[in-house]
């Protein structure tokens, strides 16, 4: 289903220069649309990235605490491959305006020069064979009054010729006239029928080599122009596409993230970040007054005998032990410390043992 | 690897109630970040719409020629399919706030009442441990203090018991102060006997039944909500992956429209749309003026006389053409107009013929 549209379109030389002009506009909503789809997606990226950066657990004081906790680790890694995910957005927009934007710009500038000097070669063209038309009409038309000419000098020259009252010399100069006429009407008779000649060559090459050459060359620049908006459209699906799996990479991330929540390690941890390591109190002992009177009145509450109690035992069994602001804790929840606290203990209380 | 709070953290009850107003800081947190999340969405999927819309080509006078184009109508598809992309991006911001933060909102309020519950109990639990120390120490007191008056008396009446210059009422008197003292020592001992074992068990019970108790239930109430942060970080990814092959439907349904985009096809619809369907003019014949001179002189101009041409040939071949701004055109491109002119046509050059 080939066609030509310089043999079917020859006369619609307008139509064509409108057409073409429409498809350069064409071009350029496209570009301006990828264009703003390009913008969305970088603010859409940067919107994700702040977000992802705003609930980001700071590692200061008692946050530190919470990257001990598999909640925390999850929502961090879920925030990291949010950044990621941002990230892939950003790829979207700079592969559009590169692959796409950058491109179509600089070839509508092409197309616009282009089509500009095959309308130019047109309308050259059209002069020529309108000058031709000109050439032809004037010729016609001082063929057309010589030709009057003569037939008023003919007519004059037959009335002297019939006219008895009148001088031969009269008669010839008549004749003379008449036959000069004659002869200029000829001599624009070949020019006019030079000048048609010429006018219908014209003619015959304008609307079946020149025209036809040059639309031709508009039709091929016209399917070229579809040719790259088809192009430019399937770049712009495939600039997605590629995305999709590294977005599905990093929604796995989060799932993974979300399966390595353990309530039982977070318990856990918890027992390691609080535990002081002491035994509830035991059973207060009977002080039996009615045995001997001489000693001081404890005057200490029930919460103070148990801190000082704790204290003290704490101050010789824990040796590693610091204080925080929540009260006695070891080293840190590490095996290393609880390990080697363990064996430092041992030492101890084999100590502790042989001094008794 | 399990653990139990009610035993491990018996003396941390001030710091379970910190890690526990923690954890549920940490869910109110989550939830405002999936909000965040699901507003970003929205305003992202809104943007797409506006952009789909502000490129939808509007149907009417010159414009409706363009969905004769292939272009056109791939730009249409792709305008659409990202209307339904937006689409998707708003079904991810409506499950992120029913499935995840309508339900951790409700969640929470559960939450703090339940600690609130247990925090209470655990009040409770200490107030009466207090109280029952309390008891024990001022029944301690009043037996120490008995016991001093007990002594006092013993002395007193000892010392009137070895003096010679008593009657021995006083004596007598004496002896029964002391008696009677002995037994008030003995009675508050009993008492403070009685308190000592009351507190003892009371301890005992506070250590190894209320308070482990309580705080197994805490620990449970943190192990459900690590539980419902694990399910809703999972369910979080679930509503974007389950979007990702919807996504790729659309992006596939782009390509489809721009491989659908056919140079060949559109030239040809420049050719339905424009084609006059009439031949270039031919050779223009020679007016003899020699031969006879009664004719007008034709004034015409190249551009006219085609014009008349055209027009005249044209009402003579083409009925069924009607005009449009861009000059003479078919009914319209579509096959069942052109094979209606074709039929009509034959129709009437054959009568041409007959007529002749």
């Amino acid at each position: 289903m080939s066609c030509s549209w310089g043999t079917e379109l020859w006369d619609q030389f307008d139509n064509l220069e409108k057409h073409t002009q429409w498809g350069i506009e064409f071009l350029e909503r496209y570009t301006k649309f990828v264009k703003e789809r390009s913008e969305i997606e970088l603010s859409y990226a940067k919107q994700i990235r702040n977000l992802s950066k705003k609930y980001q657990l700071k590692k200061n004081s008692k946050e530190e605490e919470e990257f001990k906790y598999t909640t925390c680790r999850a929502f961090l890694i879920t925030l990291n491959e949010l950044n990621d995910y941002a990230g892939q957005h950003e790829v979207i927009a700079e592969n559009l305006s590169t692959q796409i934007i950058a491109e179509l710009s600089r070839y509508t500038q092409e197309l616009k020069a282009e089509r500009k000097s095959h309308f130019h070669d047109g309308r050259r063209a059209q002069q020529h064979i309108e000058n031709s038309w000109k050439q032809l009409e004037s010729s016609k038309r001082r063929f057309e009054r010589d030709c009057k000419e003569a037939d008023r000098a003919q007519h004059y020259f037959d009335k002297m010729d019939a006219d008895i009252n009148v001088t031969k010399a009269d008669v010839e100069k008549a004749k003379q006239q008449a036959q000069m006429r004659h002869q200029v009407a000829e001599d624009s008779k070949n020019e006019y029928l030079t000048y048609l000649q010429k006018f219908n060559k014209d003619q015959h090459e304008h609307y079946y080599t020149l025209i036809p050459h040059i639309f031709q060359r508009i039709q091929e620049m016209e399917e070229r122009r579809v040719g790259r908006v088809r192009e430019s459209m399937r770049v712009y699906t495939e600039v997605e596409h590629k995305v999709l799996p590294i977005v599905s990479k990093c929604l796995d991330g989060m799932t993974k993230a979300a399966e390595s929540i353990e309530p039982k390690m977070d318990s856990k941890q918890v027992v390691e970040s609080y535990k002081s390591g002491f035994e509830p109190p035991g059973d207060v002992e009977f002080e039996d007054y009615s045995v001997s009177m001489k000693r001081a009145v404890s005057e200490s509450s029930f919460l103070n005998v148990r801190g000082e109690n704790r204290r003290r035992s704490r101050s010789k069994l824990w040796p590693l032990l610091k204080r925080n602001k929540f009260g006695y804790k070891l080293m840190c929840g590490c095996v290393t410390c609880l390990i080697l606290m363990l064996f430092v203990n041992t030492i101890l209380n084999i100590s502790v043992l042989t001094a008794t």
